[in-house]
């Protein structure tokens, strides 16, 4: 039940939480509508002939929908993003410096097909205290209009305005959203390699996601062989299509025969095809070659390139020359050889002795996942609500100038 | 003097700081020839009829010689920005993850004037571990080329390759820089609002650093007088060529006769040219007119817009509106329109009752300032050494899958 007044009283995190536990009733209580909507985006997806990936991506069930309110829970679980002091500094007597994290202002999401990233970005937006501009496919016009709807419903009975999470049906309008520098502050998109890198390149807003995933894991001279097998299998078999599967696999030309005899057996198993360099193709001349082509290529499939190489330096140059900066793995007993491939390999996430898969938020530990950037500059990497705050610097005194410090000095003592 | 031999046994953070002290004794020994280097540019520049603040920009003399060694000095001193550990955390048993801060990469430098920039830019790029690209005017030319060949020599001696710190020399390139989106990871522009404007709008690399500063100062119903008078001078005048001096002074009506009567005798003490509102006009009718092209214009100079505002929301407004979100303060004695004020203005800093004139990184403590920035995202404001580094995530297992975790749960331990 809503209960605006009571919401009044509360302390301003309880408020944000109040709003999604009020937005998780609401979806719980409209289960209904929501599969009805979403029933005929899906009449119209089969009827315009969308491919099933896609069909996939935009269909609800039951499951999926009370999926999507324990979701909203979880946000509000969370630990509270905005408001957090960084930093908390005398520059003299009385004269105190703060750093505290403030929401960014507006976000702008532009997904394709899945409707429950509504729910997400909605209920990310709210803990963190910004207003979301939400741009979804024309394939799930019906199923995203329910879902805001009955979000704005919910807020109606809070203390966050309605006004909040706003909805964009029409068509034309992504062009125009990626041009409003001063009124959205960040885009998130969710969607395809192409559709991120047709955002990044038509946009001078800051966007937070990553266009390519091309991941290595490289297998050094002295792996563990039975651990690199593993490792290997589902780095690339867990889940290919993710951006965090890896596209090609490096292996030290010392242990090759031995360890693509081990391996390549459980890659047929998992229907992964393989693609060899001249190297491999020497060992095992059944493969299919590997071309300068397959090095840039993110397969999102059960493809995998090999190449063999005669030194870790050698592995490192590749990984630098074709890797995304995404996530880069080595498997080794050697500390020296872990060490520096740690230091010379450029990429948000640089791991030994496991799975690229681990690339993830929630695996992380930070409870929820906007985004997984691959620009150098942070925020880099899997992204948490952290990647919705910004800060603000507060400085409070009593009527001090700087001309005064050009006698004095500043204390600058932390507190 | 040299020692090569011995930087190498020295552990990383040292070799940086050795490398400094080689710079600055390299440069001390060599005072004359940059003195002479720099006369030649002057020569030219008085030629060429380059305007006077160009001229002065670009002049040395011996002690500003030793207090660009001074510098490079006090950088060495600075904390160490590589190698933090921002995050340790078990994901489970043996599975830990570390975010630890790295060098960005190549930082691409583009300077008008100012030859001391050289030496402070090469600096904070040791520091942080970076190497550096500057793109000096062609005015500096035998300038930066003997201070850039002065620090190549010096980091001879070193565990710092002198191919570090390169100095572009020819006209055209400045366009060439800015497209090199995958050699260059920052770019970092020292001269006028509408340099930076420029850089700005021709290039993907991000750019630390800021067009314009469009500071306000709100003087509230309820300040103290005499500190508001204080305030206003300081903020004005101390520097009004700074980019965190005032432009517009916004105060509120139920005071504006009494504070008004008090602080124009002083701004015409100091030569400020004050233009009013409507409002003020009344007041004072002697006074220049403010036009709405005032409410958006950095004057860089001793010119001062004055606004009367019936309410503090209004002055908010106002600053919403026009501002840069740089530097906004407010003078006030009522902690509540205090907190408003601080809630409610958005900008990298929001002061209370001091001089906007302390948004800087040496005043805040950061013992260097790299650029201030006025963008939404971190970093924002001042920005210290920080800004010259991001992160990786490391993770380190002993052969862990994803996989496994689908019926495990991770432990999440911050260690």
């Amino acid at each position: 039940m809503g209960c605006p007044l009571a919401s009044q009283t509360l302390n301003p995190v309880d408020r944000k939480n109040h709003a999604l536990e009020q937005i998780a009733q609401t979806l719980e209580q409209n289960i209904a509508p929501i599969l009805a909507a979403n029933q005929t985006d899906l009449e119209q997806a089969r009827t315009d002939g969308l491919p099933l990936p896609l069909i996939n991506r935009l269909k609800l069930d039951e499951a999926k929908v009370r999926s999507m309110i324990t979701g909203v829970r979880s946000v509000a679980a969370l630990g509270e993003p905005v408001g957090v002091r960084q930093l908390h500094r005398e520059l003299d007597t009385d004269l105190i410096l703060e750093r505290i994290t403030v929401p960014l202002g507006v976000l702008g999401v532009i997904f394709e097909a899945r409707p429950d990233a509504v729910t997400q970005i909605a209920a990310l937006a709210i803990k963190s205290g910004n207003g979301a501009i939400l741009k979804g496919g024309k394939e799930a016009l019906h199923s995203c209009e329910v879902l805001v709807n009955l979000i704005q419903t919910a807020l109606n009975n809070t203390a966050v305005s309605p006004a909040t999470i706003e909805l964009v049906t029409t068509r034309a309008e992504v062009l125009e959203l990626l041009r409003l520098e001063r009124d959205i502050d960040l885009i998130i998109p969710r969607g395809s390699n192409d559709f991120v890198r047709f955002i990044q390149a038509n946009t001078k807003i800051p966007v937070l996601g990553h266009a390519d995933g091309l991941c290595h894991l490289f297998i050094d001279e002295s792996a563990d062989l039975d651990m690199a097998v593993k490792v290997t299998i589902d780095s690339k078999t867990q889940y290919p299509a993710a951006c965090n599967a890896i596209e090609t696999l490096l292996v030290h030309s010392a242990i090759a025969p031995e360890f693509l005899a081990l391996v390549l057996p459980q890659l047929a198993d998992k229907k992964v095809e393989v693609r060899g360099c001249a190297s491999t193709l020497e060992l095992f001349p059944g493969l299919k070659v590997a071309t300068e082509e397959d090095w840039q290529t993110e397969y999102c499939d059960l493809i995998l390139a090999i190449k063999i190489v005669a030194t870790l330096e050698e592995a490192i140059d590749h990984i630098n020359t074709y890797g995304s900066k995404h996530t880069e793995a080595i498997v080794t007993n050697n500390p020296t050889n872990a060490d520096r491939f740690r230091q010379r390999v450029d990429a948000a996430g640089v791991y030994h002795n496991c799975s690229t898969r681990f690339a993830d938020g929630f695996r992380y530990g930070f409870g929820a996942e906007v985004g997984i950037s691959t620009q150098k500059m942070p925020p880099r990497g899997p992204v948490g609500l952290e990647g919705l705050v910004t800060y603000r610097y507060y400085l409070s005194g009593r009527g001090q100038t700087v001309a005064e410090y050009t006698i004095k000095s500043f204390t600058h003592r932390d507190l």
